[in-house]
């Protein structure tokens, strides 16, 4: 039995973890992408819980950079960045319910050199911006175009070869009376940047409108802890997610679950504030779903917490705390 | 001759700094406030620059604390705070231009105690709040209902008696294509909490998109640095602004401009990047406009500039930064 | 009668607040100067409380900048920096005493220009630094040397004259066990550029360690808010305190009270908790010496509360918060 | 072969990776313990590069945590913890040398239980503490005393037994003229808890004085990302390091190497400093030993640096950032 039957979404979703019906997201079906996560758009699809979407995403730049000689700051256009697919509206969803999303597959999309990454000006965790604003010159834009494929990866020179780890950059839910540049990650989710939302994970979300309305994107081929120059391998994808519901857990900020490990994800500045964050939550989600006492699970957390920095880069920083699960054991049924 | 007929208003704004029309915003007429900075909601007016409009602006709790005894936590439903009025859309702006805002008039409104502050739970800046995220248990609720009049002041006890040094907390114009909570200041003005928003100041807004959008609420009788708890004090008001319109001025963040000085307001998290982005817009603006050496620029600030404290309190920090005119003189005619 | 003869200093130092005896401390008496806050220096006066010192203080280069051709780089040592005068043994002191230091003068020492600002690579608040570090090219270097009279003040260039406004950038007291660069302001005072520090106030520091071991020195003509590119207007100087003691007072960070006035200064980083501690020290300050309730307090700081950036280029930041003199009273007799 | 035959330490050290003779630093070889890190105290040993000494390490609280019912605000007193073995002096080490330490051995001492933790007032990573200041009471005291071995781990509860593993959380160089507590971790080592630095890794620590003076202490048998109480599980140790010397290699900031990484250690406030400053160092190391272009090993780095988060809970935060030793191969010869 794989850990997903008894995983969280397989025992509070409405769908039970089954997959139900599935959805092409084609860029036909999408037609326009979306650079907000808000309630004013209308939905793409709309979805019964335990359906699967098989979406097609741009890379964050709707692939405007074509080659190495491109400028990003001539080919792209403020705010009209990180295109997101969706929204999808998932029936019987309101307020104070969980989104759950499996991701179960992303593959690349595309003619290769399908990966880019390149340095924009006045943006990256190494230089002034237009928030931590200096009076220092800006770095000089470079673009990298890259092959990506599953089986062999990216070839990043001649000497080095980067694994294929894709995860989703971007993902949540709508916030209720609020339209939130896709840039931009928070409770709802968005662009956390989190290389832990990969295939195989469960990522919890909260529920802050009528039907949810999920958008994503923003898939990256591999990305380190903290998406240095702020921008990862960004290609399109084929991004495959089945996605459940379920009722009444209100969560606060996004959790995530895998094998491995039960995480939950905050953002902030400084960046400290998101790491407290991630930690409270842990602590809360200890003492309501395994019944510790807070002061316990912040004592046990002191000696085998993780922290996963997601980004140190976009408006606000993100990061994961987790604990085994092989410390902490199952939670209890609701 | 008033300063106000040479400021930058009158010499730049489309009306000439000349009062045109004036429009009554009064409760009736604008309907429903609103609690998002966006371009979703349809204009309550439609003005010329030089407009004058008179607004009857709620208090940031929209009235709903009554008494002492009533508990912020039972009567306000996030994110249903901070009202405001609008959106004014002004003829001939486009993305680009600045919108001048000169403000006129504050005066209470209604029945007394017209004012009111108090402790919420987990917000303020000396206490752990959902932002910084603390397992400390929270200061108990706590409301103070004050009597406001122009003449006499705020009766705060006995002994203290406070002055009524009216402001704006919120301001700004809509951004692009989000639509942002308006408990939040940035780049479009927005939740500034900044006291010297205040009568006889002119305060510039960058334009967006077309027809600006101006919104603005949540008055203050009176507001320390800083806006300690997170609540100064609240009233509801007769607010008037004359609204000009300064075509082809493109600003990156918020100016103020009085007779004694010239500031650029910058909010942000940590505290410093709102200093930093304030003061860069400072050494800018006296690089363009003032025919500065940008780095002979930041060593005179680095004598004479000065800081003030708006929030610290609020989703990003607000703080202006300013030099005396008596010093820098008057900006180049354009 | 002036404030000053009901002033703390009055009411609770050992001397009352009465000037007793004057040491010269001179360059020659002085000798070596310091670079560190500890007490594993000789003192170089012995002194009552009461006493008079005249220091010769020197700039924060100790003159090495001479020219306006010299560069920053070649002629300065770290951590060589910012020389300090003292260390000063106070008779009487012990840890959880406090220190009451009545600046009485501060002007310009030796030829001119005495006055010296200056750029300096990898420092200041609108560049990278090395604790800000990031890859963007430093601004380069560049020198003023200026001419400054307490008469005249300061000319600056041939439009701009910027008047003397003296204070004592560096003082503090010695931490218990360690020896902290001159250049680090913290709990004992230190460097915290905090323009206030100007003659008529009185300083209040802790004392941590027997005899007090008092230092001083880094005197600017003048400075604005945030001390922005590092260097204020540095100026070697004869400056004029009268130290007192006042037994049993134990203040964990240092305060100042002026006929105006009563402030608490915080240092730290980010900038938002040396707000923070600042501001709860005052909150103390009421709660102890005037028999505020804590809240009530934090309240009536929200409405009247000021607040001054020292600086936000140093290893910790400082600000100063503080509440009128008119509004809060006087302090409680002990 | 092992990879220590090839690291920089064998490569470069004066001894060239070889053990020398070996020193007890028992509890009675060092007498009184150090409580910061600076060149005022006087040698208890002087050892050639290569020497091996096995130090006694007390805990963080030095004993005085003897019970379950003690309380930490009783039996401790700031400034006088966290007691270090040292200063060791190394014959040859001058300013710009780096010393090489290689960490071979950790393992408990003394009677069981021998590790401690516990919740401490105003200390740790999800409280109000002195330098996050807030008006929030305080949590509880509370202590927990746990038996540790190397073979059984640590018994934490009837449910969880977590591995023991054991690292140095505070080691480092003496500054050149500051004393600065043995709590504070800053480019000199010190107090960075960092797991990392532990048995089988070899730290690189820079010289700045003769002598190098090392210092070292405060290891722990456990302890999570963030360190976020504030208190790992602290116990007395035989700790067994390899101390060589690398002549005229000055590195700002402490680095490590494992058979897996290469890693740079930033502290800093806020987080993001600290993270700033290990990627900045880390960058310039690959531009320097692997002939990498900056902007290059910034993109890299992009894609697959990886963050360990020591401590969010002492006066400067510590991060590591590291490139795999699969990834970017072994640095050129010197």
């Amino acid at each position: 039995m794989s850990w997903l039957e008894n995983s969280i979404l397989a025992r509070m979703g409405v769908a039970g973890g089954r997959p139900g019906r599935t959805h092409a997201l084609t860029e036909a079906r999408q037609g326009r992408y979306h650079y907000v996560y808000g309630p004013y758009a209308e939905p793409v699809l709309t979805i019964e819980p335990g359906d699967v979407v098989v979406a097609e995403t741009h890379d964050a730049f709707e692939g405007k950079i074509r080659s190495e000689t491109d400028r990003p700051s001539e080919v792209l256009r403020f705010p009209y960045l990180n295109p997101q697919n969706g929204p999808i509206f998932v029936k019987g969803a309101e307020k104070g319910d969980c989104l759950a999303v499996h991701i179960k597959d992303i593959r690349p999309r595309g003619p290769q050199p399908v990966g880019t990454t390149c340095l924009i000006t006045e943006f990256g965790g190494l230089v002034a911006t237009g928030a931590t604003a200096l009076l220092n010159k800006p770095l000089p834009e470079k673009v990298k175009k890259l092959h990506v494929t599953v089986e062999e990866g990216v070839k990043w020179s001649d000497k080095i070869t980067l694994p294929y780890e894709p995860f989703i950059g971007t993902i949540g839910t709508s916030p209720e009376i609020e339209a939130i540049s896709s840039l931009v990650p928070d409770y709802y989710g968005g662009n956390m940047d989190l290389p832990d939302v990969a295939p195989g994970a469960v990522i919890y979300l909260p529920v802050n409108r009528e039907g949810a309305l999920l958008y994503l994107g923003d898939c990256h081929a591999i990305q380190g802890d903290g998406e240095l120059c702020g921008v990862a391998l960004e290609h399109p994808t084929h991004t495959t997610v089945q996605v459940d519901l379920i009722k009444d857990w209100t969560i606060a900020w996004p959790r995530l679950e895998t094998e491995a490990f039960f995480m939950t994800i905050g953002s902030g500045r400084p960046m400290e504030d998101a790491a407290r964050i991630a930690y409270r939550e842990l602590v809360r989600w200890m003492a309501s779903d395994w019944d510790f006492d807070e002061h316990e699970a912040y004592l046990l957390l002191t000696q085998c917490g993780k922290v996963r920095v997601g980004n140190m880069v976009d408006p606000k920083y993100t990061l994961g705390a987790s604990i085994k699960r092989s410390i902490v054991g199952e939670p209890k049924g609701r």
